[in-house]
């Protein structure tokens, strides 16, 4: 399997970057009065080979109080913004360049909702549901995000379980995974325990 | 002013479209299951020179309690987006095409905040208070939009004054605009009394 | 039209005001505890023949939390509380005196309510929706008003238009309204550019 | 004590009236839209000696969904608005005629906020929270009241203990009153058990 | 009838706790980090035989922003958490010990529902509604509650009448309540006036 | 690993019960007035030898509107609440006999938060972030929950990986899972792709 190739050469580029800026990096440019910015392209992370770039109100503070806040997706070919979800915001997604595959699973039922995106294709995500998106064309694939609230928040859940000190054998205990799997993913994502 | 000759012509075209598209075309594909939707371009309005078409619950079930929703923009050269508010919600939007230029003004001390916006900006307008946007370039505009809400609504000021049938007195009473030029937009605007 | 007439004189007086004081005037007495006000006529602005009185928040700490606040309204014979929205509260007007006019545009369909209301007459306008209350009797007229917020905020048309330095080339692009009269206005109301 | 002479009067009346009248009568004529109404003189309680006359939503759909509603306060010399809560909003009180003692008290540190009030004034009663009207002054009294919800709820303490089948010993055991107080206000109430 | 005779015993008690502490104690032990507390058992109150023993926001920051709290009650037999509202927040009761009769009323038609709660039993609260619970066993009763506000509040009745300096006149004009009740209780609960 | 060797075992039980039933069972007793539930113990589910039985408003109508919600955690030795979320309310956890080990991990940072939790303890897990608890005694542990919602929702983390037609490519593709292992989780929790 591919993923078990790749993930050797990511290690190495792992070591060079701060772990915070695995999911979040912040390339808005602020403008004056703060109800403007420029969301250029991110800096792309080797591990998930996109950028996520948010304007939520930490970054974006003309938000605050709005309800309202965005983040830019930029997501090379093979790239993927992994499984997560925004505990405190629904999600609307406009593609504007390339293929993008989306997909969400509801609660409950844990039926799945998949689409195949277009340059021009909008789809929502509802608040606290875990969703992903990843580049399923030849070229790079851009989208623009907004969110239902200023601080919508982000867990990405393989950062969640494998980038920190939560102890493997926990992990293991809550998610029936393997010990060998954890580990190795603890090891790429920079977690202990 | 080149206004002036431009509403005869304007006058024509409006005949021939039903007066509640002027300010809300929709051109929006519905999708299954009802989280996808393709945002083409809007039908444009030859008395505006643009094209606003709504992806509100009406037009886009799925948003229903989401607590967002979207919108597409296409100006024209010289094309405009009047002046107007959405009572219930907050506005995003994204120029993903030419250079457009946007305002709006606070409550209270009337303070005025414009932006020229290109390609990869972002701007935020606060609920309820009075904006526009239009094309600042030479060439098409296209403008992504996000709202704090699954039905954020639309008042155009010009159409809320002008194309309908609220008496020409009264709206020179409680806006101090003359005579002549109230009489003049309602003709345009195909409102009566 | 006796609008033209009026206009001039009403210049000579609005220089002798502070622009704030145009819209809301505060004469709302402070008691204490904090939770109690006395809501003594408001100083009548000549330009609008009219005063509102707000105990909003900023005015009336006490509703701090309440999610309620309000205002008065003093109309003289031929005054107008002009074309406004509230964008953060809806409004309850009781008339206690006089006869008022009052009216609001809805959204989307721009359809236009229209009421004489006589003391002890309720009525409701819908929070960001364009409405308007004037003088319709022989006699002075007054409103009591509550808000849905303890900060509605307030945002009178002609002020956001004319009252500020928005320039007139954007005023008349976003409104149609023609060169003349946005020069006029602006001129009355202490407006640049 | 006056109290003790005048129940044996009302109780006479009171078999002269639904039950549920005693707390809310509804004389607000409707009007077309259903966004006015006038609020007329209340059919006085001869038991309180005072008209509560509510608009909300139940009694005045205009207000669904808008976040306020409206009362009238008829309180001639001698009446009251006993000790009650809404459950459900915060209120704003106008007094248009007379004078009015009005209190509230805290939660927590049962604080107690009592004002008179004259025509004109302005006293706000955070929601839940016990409070009460009742005249102080030489002849009738009126009050105009708004809430920050469409249905603020209603409940009058006296009512809630007394006038239904809550058994006495059940009231004596969570109140501490005394049997015969229970026995003698769920007689002049209309309460069982 | 028992009470009476149980009062004098009380009033002894009385003098010996700080008025704050009949309400509400607190025993809840404090945690790091403050997303966790050790709800042991309250400090029984004399008067009422019980402990209300909060972990609102002010006890608890951790909740702070979460829309949730909680509280225990500690009921021993012949005792009674009196008859109270939470202004803002519903209340959940899960009974894990013994044997607890509760009740509320309803706004508008005064409605009441009772019920016997054993071990293992739930019963809701609606917001602001007067609610009681008092142990209907044979020996101590406790109960866990949760509230849909990290800051729900807590009016007892009887402490908002008697416990402070409402005067006896204005409780006996807003309640019914006879001079000679309002005093004995004012007495015991250390209210003055 | 003692999971590999368990796996199997389950498997066969898994077979035997409905999918729906792994994450919630309902046994719930239901009262009237709907205002009243009996929290029994749940069905254990030998899969995570953990029964979580909710009390949400599809179960518990009379929940409705009223902001709250409650479920009931029976875990046996050994057993497991499985990473998971409430995308629409937070949770406070009551624990009521045994030992439960709890956790959750913060957005943004990733922080974990863990504690060990004993009868009497309290622990709060904000909205929409991935948390668990697990048995950490030597004898059968209870939890009694409270939510801030009616209706918070239940997304198991694993449920909706692997108990879904989610294609395994996707899910590799997406969390960075192996092959096998994504394989082997749908092969026991009977999801299918």
């Amino acid at each position: 399997m591919a993923r078990t190739v790749l993930l050797p050469v990511l290690l190495l580029s792992f070591f060079l970057l701060p772990l915070a800026s695995l999911a979040l990096t912040q390339d808005f440019c602020v403008a004056d009065p703060d109800l403007q910015r420029h969301a250029g392209r991110g800096k792309i992370n080797p591990l998930i080979k996109a950028a996520v770039t948010p304007a939520f109100v930490g970054q974006f503070p003309g938000v605050n109080g709005l309800g309202i806040s965005a983040a830019r997706l930029d997501i090379e070919v093979g790239g993927v913004v992994p499984l997560h979800t925004h505990p405190a915001g629904s999600e609307l997604l406009f593609v504007t360049q390339g293929t993008v595959a989306a997909g969400f699973i509801s609660s409950g039922s844990n039926t799945v909702y998949t689409k195949t995106l277009y340059a021009g294709d909008i789809m929502v995500f509802p608040q606290g549901l875990l969703h992903y998106q990843y580049n399923a064309g030849t070229g790079p694939a851009v989208g623009l995000v907004a969110f239902s609230s200023s601080n919508p928040g982000l867990q990405i859940t393989d950062f969640a379980l494998f980038a920190n000190n939560l102890p493997s054998a926990v992990v293991e205990k809550v998610t029936f995974l393997d010990d060998a799997q954890v580990k190795k993913l603890k090891s790429v994502l920079g977690g202990s325990g």
